[in-house]
């Protein structure tokens, strides 16, 4: 098992170790679809997104009020899914503790230049094989005249287009081995256990983990199927749950199909809405009210298996698609 | 001025400096009033709020997420105002670094044993003399089986009362040297700058901080009148805008003088509402959308003097009590 | 058939018979309860209604901007259902004239002297055997002091209590024949379709019918029961989709029963949540944005049975027990 | 003073008159402005609304969910304020009913062939000299494939561009005499006062009015100018309060001018927000919530002028330009 820095500094202290903090946020996914003009159209028309770069055959999208210049590329691929997530650090040097961490555990693969819009990126994989990128260098963004804001504190105009989405807020992977990738996570990068889902068997199958004040920035659940490094979904948030209503009606008038939602998740509170883009992702909507995890020592909230099946928060059950459909599909032979 | 543990310990390492992150987040209020029933009465039937304790005539007060047992102290006095504030920090090696660090610099008070449902606690004073607590061991709020919730991620349920105010959001000081309370806090709390105020002969009159994700955990304006440590307000969160709407109705019925809002901030797009509850103190109810601030090396907003006379974000004025009405109220001699 | 007194007066003019004007709205409804002191409750604390009345041991409820005395008599009984349901007309002569329609059309029941809060009434039964009451003369509602609103175009004030429905919005009952419904609430009443279901086999399943410019101020959907006359739903208004929502969360906290929402109807495209009171009678709570039907003649919406098996809106299936659970409940022998 | 026809129907049965029900409700307005490109765009880009007809320099503009063709004729003059108003009647012979009422009052202009969109018009004048037209045949709007809803019961795709307005709701006038102006609403045309203001010399200086079940299709407010026939603002709905606040920001984002708001009026308890389009003419969007007029023997609401110099609902000031700037402007010389 791998120690912070921090820890190692503080050992002489003879105080307890205290928590890795070098993670900031989640930066940005890389999307495949194999139908890229048509997903391109949904994130800009639909979604209300602004491309903001384009390279290599992919584009780069942003929200309203991503800080960074981007928080979504999207490439053209045979089938969907995601090519990395990356998180920015805190700062240099916790860029380095994470890479000194990482280096050697199994995990590593090693350091790139970074791509269109950050800089010196440490690549690693978590157990399921999902590749994670690392980087702390960024490009703000500057908006072009026609994009600037009335209010200087906001990254890009109100665009009143769509679902207005203002900033990405969390992405959902699929794990054969939910502990695992737990530990890894905790071990490694410093993100805290909010909420699981516990199996009769004792079992986890479902994790929600934050490095920030969001209850959550990402969720693991298990992948039946046994294919690795699969996605589930990517989570824009909106400002209000009137705007999740607001967005169910675009996406019908625009023929996106709606896999369930609007509705209320018991885990996390979060107000939902969960739609395919053209290519075949998963991607929702959804906004978390005021609520915040803002204690340090936040006690993970443990669901059983007999509370899952309850369904949603509401009443809803549980759209079977939720649980069996994962990015690229399995082929059954 | 004072350095931090974490940057002592990581100078020999040839790094720059790093954050200080041991403040968790605002933890709680003393407010003081001369209304004391009357007080009582808003907090709980018209914000919704929950008693949650009793001693020394003073009541403690909680919103139906706060995750610790009150985040209000409400105390009968003479006058209105703010008796303390305290912060919880991130861990109890936090709480030991941030009282060496302000051991000996003229602004600390000292150690005390704590006060009903949190222990061990530093009191120091800002730069205006403001009462601080700083606090790690906290008791976690438990519901007597009425105000169980139905979903085990909340801390109390819902209470369908009044304003239904969700958790503690920040606070607002006055001052009268902006400039040296944003340092005392950037030095020996670690708190960061997200917004402020200058006005056209250089000196700063407003500032924005934070030690988490939400865009500011309290701010300070300035104090014109040369009284000390005195209150402007304090904020409640609401999950969101429409709420805050219903929370106007209901202040409305209640007799409650609105004396701003609802509208938005144009400094950190804030949808608020002020009033002043029965003994004299402003109270906000908030809802900030999906706005947070994620980057950890945020860029300071800088409102000049003609920006802030433009008024709020949609074109209101802003108020002129806002900027003359403090508590204690001053008296004019 | 009957014709209106209108339509005979205007015959020697030569111009075509013109539509009857002389229902002005839904009036009340008589719930039955088995569990007389939990349903009030209910409706009380839950849903935020007043108690405006007593009387042969039913209680009269009414919500904060009803205008009459109640909009609801709930009556103690041995099984749920409604007891009759009551429309006011426009004016006294309304009233006589739709009296005189009604006369020996096998329909009228007879006059009555009213109940607590409406004089002179006239009973009538549509052809499934609800009892229909209509009525001019009503008791504006008078608040006490304690419940005065502040804003004087209001009929009581803001209740700050449990879901704060605002007003009586529509009803739904069940019925064998609805084509025959659809007819008599034509013929007699001057009702005006709005939308309908029509079955592959050319029998009307369900029909929405207005005298306002409400969409419908009621819906009758086909009992497949064989059972007589009975009730499907009562449904009070919501001033915002954002409250159906809060309502979800203080149902849930209250232990109420959601059948099914918070979702969008695609007929009508009420914003609806659906819940059983505790007496059982099935309960909504709505809000229709700012649809209203202004047209004077309106083209009646034609929704297919495949059509219906899409779903609501956005695709939430239509629970089962939606189409088959009635009150009273019937008997299996 | 005028009879209308039903009254004299009704003479021989010895009942008292009935209530004019000839008027459906408002139709249209045409507008005036000296940037017809800019007001134009604002229309369409800025408020969300479609272009459904181009005639003789002026365009024909309608909200997605007009049932008519359209809602707003734009026309380019040299200066701003509205040209004509139109409302439908409820049937043909409503429509000679009320041209019978009007022929020889002094009030009457005489028929036209109408315009794009609608037939047979009888056109008059009101005290203060507005241009009213009064129609039945109408277009019903037919949208081309891209434009056609998902749901059937709407009359356009919801746009996701803009402010979304769904439909006309109301607008306002500017009259020397209000009370001439009542009583010829009222007598001709058979519209209901709602509520009023009253001086304190006893006169009225503004009244709300309605045909249907809207608590008002206008609202007349007293010119101090001297000036004739002017126009005050025109209304469009939109679904929630939090659409209202969502349209504050694209305003600002499209640097349209804010007047006041987003607030609620105390009167009608509108929630409201005025804006300058760039030709000049002050345009609203509103939600009304649940609110409406449903008793046919409403009590009209009389507002004093000491509670009119409370402000708003929550206490926002009146701000001064409401009273004095009409459209078009009036020349000081």
């Amino acid at each position: 098992m791998a120690y912070c820095l921090a820890k190692q500094l503080l050992k002489g202290l003879a105080v307890p170790p205290e928590p890795i903090l070098d993670i900031a946020h989640l930066g940005h996914l890389e999307l495949l679809t194999p139908k890229f003009e048509e997903s391109a159209r949904f994130f800009i028309d639909v979604m209300g997104m602004t491309q903001s770069g384009e390279k290599g055959g992919s584009i780069y999208l942003r929200a309203y009020d991503d800080y960074e210049r981007y928080s979504l590329k999207l490439t053209p691929a045979k089938t969907t899914g995601m090519a990395h997530v990356a998180y920015r650090t805190r700062s240099p040097p916790a860029l380095e503790r994470r890479a000194a961490a990482l280096k050697g555990s199994g995990f590593d693969v090693g350091w790139s230049d970074g791509d269109l819009g950050h800089g010196k990126t440490f690549i690693c994989k978590d157990p399921d094989g999902h590749v994670i990128e690392l980087y702390y260098d960024t490009e703000w963004y500057e908006p072009h005249a026609a994009l600037k804001p009335s209010l200087k504190n906001q990254a890009q105009r109100f665009p009143g287009r769509g679902c207005n989405v203002r900033r990405l807020d969390h992405w959902n992977g699929l794990a054969a081995d939910i502990t695992a990738c737990k530990e890894f996570f905790e071990n490694y990068l410093g993100f805290r256990l909010t909420e699981r889902i516990v199996m009769n068997d004792g079992s986890e199958a479902g994790i929600w983990m934050t490095a920030t004040n969001k209850s959550y920035d990402f969720a693991y659940t298990r992948d039946h199927t046994g294919a690795k490094s699969r996605f589930h979904h990517v989570t824009y948030a909106l400002n209000s749950r009137e705007e999740v209503l607001l967005a169910a009606d675009i996406f019908l008038e625009n023929g996106i199909t709606i896999e369930t939602g609007p509705h209320k998740h018991a885990v996390q509170q979060t107000f939902f809405l969960y739609v395919y883009e053209p290519g075949g992702n998963r991607v929702e909507v959804a906004n978390a009210g005021a609520r915040l995890v803002l204690a340090p020592d936040w006690k993970p909230i443990t669901w059983t298996e007999e509370e899952r099946k309850k369904g949603q928060a509401w009443g809803l059950k549980t759209i079977e698609s939720f649980h069996t459909h994962g990015m690229p599909p399995v082929e059954h032979k």
